[in-house]
């Protein structure tokens, strides 16, 4: 089985479509900071610390990475499109990194001339890391903008990112059944969602063994629990932990994720265990029938804000705009959230290759919170499911 | 049992001594981007997005939040020394985020003078944001760089960071005795990692029951494991994942951090899988007396670079001195790395209070890695363990 990462030849075209954008801007070489970047364009993963590293793609010549001596190893073997590794001891250092960093582009040639980046200070930063500029120390050399040269290419997927984004669906839904099985009233969420992600993980090892490769660390790549989202903590959308355990009764709201090959969909669900009152199975079906009208809009050549306005129009409808706290979804890929934003302020016009999550959501503060999320991509036609799974209260409900 | 965060008290102090800050520095106000010090400053933690959200603490007057309505009503119940909420509907929205933070500071008498900042941008950034700078928004303001008007405060910890710490620490020695009784040969690190996690979890949220409260989201906020540091691949510090199951025979190095109150103390072991060779045993004691000799240079008034000197010496004497790639250790408290730095470019006077891993670690490509990792904090006398877990080579082999 092939390794469920994207190949080296894809690498190499994306690399070849950056030259392409530094011939046509007059730009001497793209400088890259930020790891998501550097993994979409090289395929090189490492965990971000204070200690600046850098990429550089060099419109003539190889391209290098300047960083701590400790990564040095783990280039040479990892990221084999990387050709040269110039190390520095370590941060703060006796030489600072960035002054470091300006001799050795000095020495490659770009110590003048245009020069993109996606930082002007020449380090992603963090952990209380301080330094001088990039810009201020190579006074001669002019620095420009260079974001939205990969992150216009990350826009639209490839069928190998598709590819990827489809197989972290796949164990997101075994993940989630397993996640079902596991709660019950009297049970922390936390737990639940632990021994979920555990238990999927094993199975999703057992079977891929070989040809699953982690890139971006965590605890598990494969995450699947509520996030406190239990009860009336499920109308806070972004709560972090719950106080109490789970109750018969409770609305719940889940999410699975799994990251493969960098690449992590999205799926949530609202979960009620035990019978559904009435007022639990009116909230869910509204919300039901906002995520139904956001999904029937999605297709090529439609702006992002329409499938905003479908979902907001419906709530309207139904008079619960008061409980919408926010859009209707947003891209994803190599990160969690990446534009474009299925927004009111959005007028990207979508094309076939682009993936979103679909996941208006309705919040009863004190009381409950409502939310699917699906992950779905534009076709030629017009759209279709990443995450296949069931979206009915029926089948959502929990026998507590 | 009281619950195992920072007091309200405590912070209340905090943000009075920030509020000394901006007077002495005739400063209007901090407007904070930065997670954790707004956690540091408010206990406010939430999930960090593209959407833009600040607190500002003014010299005179409420201390407000201006962010995404989905965080309305988490701040409300979550963070009551947040006193006023600005919330916008959501990024990118018809007006920008950035624009309505402006609107809002002028009409708090913001909108001129000095004010201390720790993003001129105004966002902490990342998914893709994108805005207008706040400086460029507000030309008749003056921002300064404020960051190091927290950051200095964080760099010794209080009684209570140092209690929170103790009971990561304490957690994290259970966790590692659970993970090195699920470590075998024929098994994968990450399921044996994800295990002990569990287990241990299940035992620390029955112990503390009520009055364990999780900051940061994360699958689960106790995290041991061995990060794909086994055989080889533990000869590259920072890997993030093996592509085989453990040996009898490879020496492996863990890692246990568990977050408390929103503090995390750091764990490190060098493990053998089964009698250790010759070659292992040499290379385990080389670098214990390295971390050995590092432990004993801990003391106030003594400078940083110091202890990083002395595991230097001491590794340079044995002749292996090519073996290490990275310095001795670095700050630790609400970040993971935080300031000081064990490293020769720092010359910071060690104070009471302050929090260090200490961490010496000896690198052979293709064979193996060498590390033990301990917390420890700066007393008035010399030093005392935050982690307090065995160290030798016999207690840490692994029968197989």
């Amino acid at each position: 089985m092939a390794e469920l990462v994207i190949s080296q030849t894809e690498h190499k075209q994306r690399l070849s479509k950056i030259s392409q954008q530094l011939n046509r801007q007059r730009l001497k070489a793209l400088y890259l900071v930020n790891p998501t970047r550097i993994l979409y364009a090289t395929g090189f993963s490492y965990l971000p610390t204070e200690r600046p590293l850098a990429v550089v793609i060099p419109r003539d010549g190889p391209i290098f990475l300047m960083g701590p001596a400790l990564e040095h190893e783990h280039v040479r073997q990892d990221a084999r499109l990387i050709e040269e590794i110039f190390a520095y001891p370590d941060y703060p250092g006796k030489v600072h990194p960035i002054r470091y960093f300006a001799k050795i582009l000095t020495a490659k040639g770009l110590g003048t001339g245009r020069i993109a980046t996606d930082s002007f200070e020449g380090a992603a930063g963090g952990y209380g890391y301080r330094g001088p500029s990039l810009t201020d120390v190579m006074r001669s050399a002019r620095f420009l903008d260079g974001r939205d040269i990969i992150d216009k290419m990350r826009l639209v997927k490839s069928n190998s990112e598709l590819r990827l984004l489809r197989e972290s669906a796949k164990w997101s839904g075994i993940a989630h059944d397993i996640l079902l099985e596991n709660t019950k009233a009297g049970s922390w969420d936390l737990i639940a969602g632990v021994r979920s992600s555990l238990q999927a993980l094993e199975k999703m090892l057992k079977r891929l063994n070989g040809s699953y490769r982690q890139l971006k660390w965590a605890l598990s790549p494969l995450v699947v629990g509520y996030r406190g989202q239990i009860g009336p903590e499920s109308a806070i959308p972004h709560t972090v932990f719950t106080k109490r355990k789970i109750r018969r009764g409770d609305v719940l709201v889940s999410e699975a994720g799994v990251e493969v090959g960098g690449y992590t969909s999205e799926l949530e669900r609202t979960v009620v265990v035990g019978k559904p009152s009435p007022k639990a199975a009116k909230y869910f079906t509204a919300m039901l029938e906002a995520q139904t009208s956001a999904l029937k809009t999605f297709a090529p050549g439609v702006q992002c804000r329409t499938v905003d306005q479908a979902s907001r129009l419906t709530v309207e409808k139904l008079g619960l705009e008061k409980q919408l706290l926010h859009h209707t979804g947003h891209g994803i890929g190599l990160e969690g959230h990446e534009p474009p934003w299925l927004d009111p302020g959005d007028d990207t016009i979508m094309r076939p290759g682009m993936v979103f999550s679909c996941e208006p959501g309705l919040y009863f503060p004190g009381y409950a919170g409502f939310r699917h999320s699906d992950s779905v991509t534009i076709t030629k036609s017009g759209m279709s499911f990443i995450t296949e799974y069931p979206r009915s209260l029926e089948e959502l409900t929990i026998q507590a």
